[in-house]
Order: C-alpha cells, then sequence, then structure tokens
C-alpha cells in the first residue's frame, strides 16, 4: 500500500517531462501501479500499457492536475463516448486533432528506402473510409449523384509504379473518397448524397494506369457540435482541413499506401487572398496534422472533355513486400 | 506542414520516456502540434495540454505503437463513454484503476504541517458520493433497510480536532457512504436498497464527537461487464477493492477531508487464511490503489449494546485552511 503523500520527498517538480522523478510526490506509487500487473499480461501489453500509465502519471505530476482538472478529463472521455455512432466516432477525431493518428501513421509507415528511393509517402486513414465503396469501370465517375452546387470536376490519372524497378503494377487497385462541395461525406449527408456518392475503387490496367473523374476537392470545418471541438477551442485552434482528396493504393505484392492529396491552390479562397497570402492556409494548420510535401498537388485546367474542366495527373509509388522494416 | 517521414533522424528509441528526442521519427511534429494552439488558450491550458500532448506522443514513439493498437484505443474510449448512465462513471472508474484519481488526491492534499503534525489522510472519493444524503440525529443509523444477510452493524464514533491546536471541532460535517453486505452501494441496487440506504451526514456535538451506526464494511469487486474490467484483464489485475467505508469531513475553518477507512483484518476471509497470509489480501493490490497504511483501523468486539457487536473508535484531524500550500 502507498505510504502517506505527506512523508514524500521534496523536490523540484519536473518541468520538461522527464521520467527522473525530481517531484515532491511519492517516488514509489507508479511502480506500484506497475507492480499490480499480474504474470499473464502480455509482453506487449506490459510495454504498452506500463508505458502508458507511466506518462499518464508523469503528465499528472509534471502540471500538478488539480481534481477539478481530472474531473473535467474524465467527463470529457464520458462525453466522447456517449455522441458516438456508427457515423461519428468521436474517439477517432480526438486521437487526430492531438496529432495522434498521424503519428502513428508516420511510426507504421517509416519504410527503409532502397537507395535513393521513397515510395509515395502515407498519411492518416481518417473516419471516412467505407468497406463498402464499389468497384467501377476504368474512365467511370465517382460522382454518383451529379455536380453539387459550387463543385467542379477534375480528370484524375497516372500511372502506379513500383518504387525499386520503376515498373508498372497492372492490377493495382486505387480506392478514392472525398467529400462533397458541401464538406460533407456520403454518410454524413443522407439528404443529399446517396451511399457511395464519391466512393471508388478502380483497377490499374496493364500499363499501370488508372484514369477517373471526381470532385476538385473542398476545404471543410469538423463537426462543431461535439467534445473534439470544445477541445479545440480550449487550444484556441480552427477545425479546419485544408482540401483533400483520400486514395488508398493495394497490390497484394507490394505495402498498401493510404494517403491524401492536397490542392495547392484553392480557388475557393481567392476572394479572400489579401488575408491569407498562402494558397491554402490550412495546409499549414491543418487540423489533424496530416498534410506532407509531397502530398500537394496541381490541379490545371483541361480543355477538350466535356466531362472535366481540370485535370489532376498523380503517379503512385509503391514499396515491395519486405521493405518496410524497422531499423 | 510536415515534412515526409522518411526524412527523420535515426536514432535509438527511447526506453524510459525522456523527453529527449532520441527515436528516429520526425523531431519537429510534436513542437509543430503545440504551436498551433492560439493566442487566446489560457496559460494553464497551454500547460495542462501541451504537457498530455508532449506525454502521449512520447508515449506512441517509446512504444512504436502500432495502427492496430491505436485503434484499439480509440475504440476503448468510445466504448467508455458509451456505457456511461447516471449511476455508472466508467471513465471514473479507468482513471481509478490507472492509480490517476489516486495520484491526483496526493497531488492536491499534499499538506506542509506545522511541525510534526498531520492532519487525517486523504483518499479517493470515488463514484459513488451522493450530494443527496441526509441529515441524521446523533447516534442514528445509516443501515436504514435493516440488517443485510451477511451484515454486521458496528457503533462508530470519535473526535474531530484541529490539527495544529488539538482542540475538538463542533459543528464539523460527518458524512459517511458504503456498500451493503453485497457489495452494491444504493444506487446500484435498487432492487434491495432505498435512496440513501447506508448513507448520513452526522454534525458533531459540542465535544467535536461524532457517534453513528453503520455495517461493518465488505470487499466487493469493481463491475466485471465493461471496458475497465476489459483493461484490468489485459494487464491481468483482479478487480476487488480491500473493504473500506468512506467518510468526507467538513467545517469551513478548515480544509476539508475525504478519506477511506479499512478494517485490517476481515472476518469474511476467515475460511481464506491458509491461502492469505495477510489480514485483508486486498489492502496490497486495492484495485483503484487507495489505501494508505494510517486509514487501515481496527474494529473491535462489542457488549452491551443492543444495536451493535463491533466498535469502532476514529479520530479525525482536520488542517485549519491556509494549511495547504505548494512548495
Amino acid at each position: 500500500m502507498a505510504s502517506n503523500g505527506t512523508t514524500g520527498t521534496a523536490g523540484t517538480p519536473g518541468t520538461n517531462g522527464a521520467a527522473t522523478p525530481t517531484h515532491r510526490f511519492d517516488p514509489s506509487f507508479t511502480q506500484h501501479v506497475l507492480d499490480t500487473m499480474g504474470p499473464k499480461t502480455t509482453e506487449r501489453n506490459r510495454v504498452v500499457l506500463g508505458s502508458l500509465i507511466r506518462h499518464l502519471h508523469d503528465f499528472a505530476r509534471e502540471v500538478e492536475l488539480t481534481t477539478d482538472e481530472w474531473m473535467a478529463g474524465v467527463q470529457f472521455v464520458n462525453a466522447v463516448g456517449q455522441i458516438y455512432t456508427k457515423t461519428r466516432n468521436e474517439a477517432h477525431r480526438v486521437s487526430d486533432i492531438l496529432g495522434l493518428e498521424s503519428l502513428v501513421d508516420e511510426i507504421a509507415h517509416t519504410i527503409v528506402a532502397e537507395g535513393k528511393l521513397s515510395p509515395t509517402s502515407s498519411s492518416i486513414l481518417g473516419p471516412f473510409w467505407s468497406p463498402h465503396a464499389p468497384f467501377r469501370a476504368a474512365g467511370a465517375s465517382i460522382v454518383q449523384d451529379g455536380v453539387p452546387p459550387g463543385g467542379r470536376v477534375a480528370k484524375m490519372h497516372g500511372v502506379i509504379r513500383d518504387m525499386v524497378t520503376g515498373a508498372p503494377i497492372p492490377g493495382a487497385v486505387f480506392d478514392i473518397w472525398q467529400a462533397s462541395a458541401n464538406g460533407k461525406y456520403d454518410f454524413q449527408d443522407p439528404d443529399n448524397q446517396t451511399p457511395n456518392n464519391l466512393r471508388g475503387k478502380f483497377r490499374a490496367d496493364e500499363h499501370g494506369v488508372y484514369t477517373l473523374y471526381c470532385l476538385y476537392p473542398t476545404a471543410y470545418s469538423l463537426p462543431t457540435d461535439g467534445p473534439s471541438y470544445q477541445l479545440l477551442t480550449l487550444m484556441d485552434r480552427h477545425p479546419m482541413r485544408p482540401a483533400h482528396i483520400h486514395i488508398m493504393v493495394s497490390h497484394p505484392d507490394y505495402l498498401g499506401c493510404t494517403t491524401q492529396l492536397y490542392p495547392k491552390d484553392d480557388p475557393w479562397l481567392a476572394p479572400y487572398i489579401f488575408l491569407y497570402p498562402k494558397d491554402d492556409p490550412w495546409l499549414e494548420t491543418d487540423t489533424v496534422f496530416a498534410v506532407k510535401d509531397d502530398l500537394v498537388v496541381d490541379f490545371t485546367p483541361l480543355e477538350g472533355d466535356d466531362k472535366a474542366t481540370l485535370e489532376l495527373v498523380y503517379n503512385v509509388t509503391l514499396a515491395p513486400n519486405g521493405s518496410q522494416t524497422k531499423v
């Protein structure tokens, strides 16, 4: 059992998250909690949950967490789960605005490339991917419900290649999903969109080429009616994601690539250019921290195609199975 | 925006939670997340949420958290909130089994005593205190619904004193609550207990004395049907709390004391004494880490009182307002 807290060694409160207990609280408490783990804990659970508990305790001691702040945290966690529905994963969103999904993505996808080669950068999956997206014919459109107000259609195509040999990858699957011009995905927007609108899978041809039609993407706000927005407000942060298209490219012989593509300049913001000197201000401060330099792309005007006014050429590079190692 | 993750500096993964980034991941990522906090964040929120984010990221990098583990965590948080009801605060319980409430209690109640004096040790509130407990007359019983099967009544009394002067504190309020012999509190057990059974407030007399009748407490298990129990199972930990009585003692001129009292030996376990060499095995491994040495008490047999067969004398020492300081 813990000794009386008043007997703890005095010291300087830690200020930078160092693990060395230089605080004035019971120095044996955290180890006691860890020691209650039994012999049937798996080694991985012991490591992960042990580290989680140590960091949780170090956090509380470092900031000298108050009872009211702790209780606010308890109520926050309860509120996150209470707002959960099949189409609203609030815990996923909270982890995103804290940067955790992007960090886990980086950890998972650290690729040791051969020579100077790099595969296409990965980015976070986000909560809007669907396992039910249909395969569509090469050159088909994912704009299933017709072009929405404010929407502009883009022709998107490119080659999917092997990172090492540069050879095309016939049969690779190119899965794409995006929000509509109102910033909502199909299952968030049942009044305006049918299921699988703006979603689709395309199979690369014998030259590794995919071709499809989609919308020029739209920047949007995360929902502002729940705990994740309350958390953003506490941090004086905006809830905006830059305009983006989600893709997931896969083939049995290659490491899959889940990522997002961001237009460099967004015509939607043109009237406000005097306020925003950068092309798309949300690129720098994406509220889920999913932007990487090599995922920012240029859409160009397209002529002679009666189905689209813009074009995006985007080639994807996949790493062969076995490329992903931990150094 | 973050640079491509593959350009991160190689290094040795941290193993002990040190803040120095000796890992092989993007060394600027966490600072970038922190830098998105705006100027209207309060200084305290910046410190607390900043530390929380740094520790969350350090944890993920230290254990190289996998996508599946992260998603299990997301689903765990959603599940915690989904099981929340007015009478079941699962996030509170999870924070307890991780030791967080006990740690926050220690942080809050670090008292700088004058000379060699110490107030009664505090312990955690837990999720079962009620603001609706009625005042009862001096010497009354909180066993409102009659003695339950297996229950034994104890007479409990003592003096509430000033930590510095030793003088009694007339009018101090002694609030007590406890589980019944089946291990359940009134609002967990509507079939067997009426509201406020085994709860009550007592006002100390002019000599600082309180007197009441209660049950000898019973060890019990936390609920085993929710996420908190799943977490205990992952750690190969038991869900037991040692037998205990909750008290909250207050007076306007003193720092309130919320604490718990634990019988040293529990007759309920006597048949198993060959298995458990200690008096109450759960004292050492209380699943919410709330036991402190000076809160372990001796009940003694009582004769000549037709309302009780046991007696507990327990004196409380309160620190005057202003005693609680941060060194």
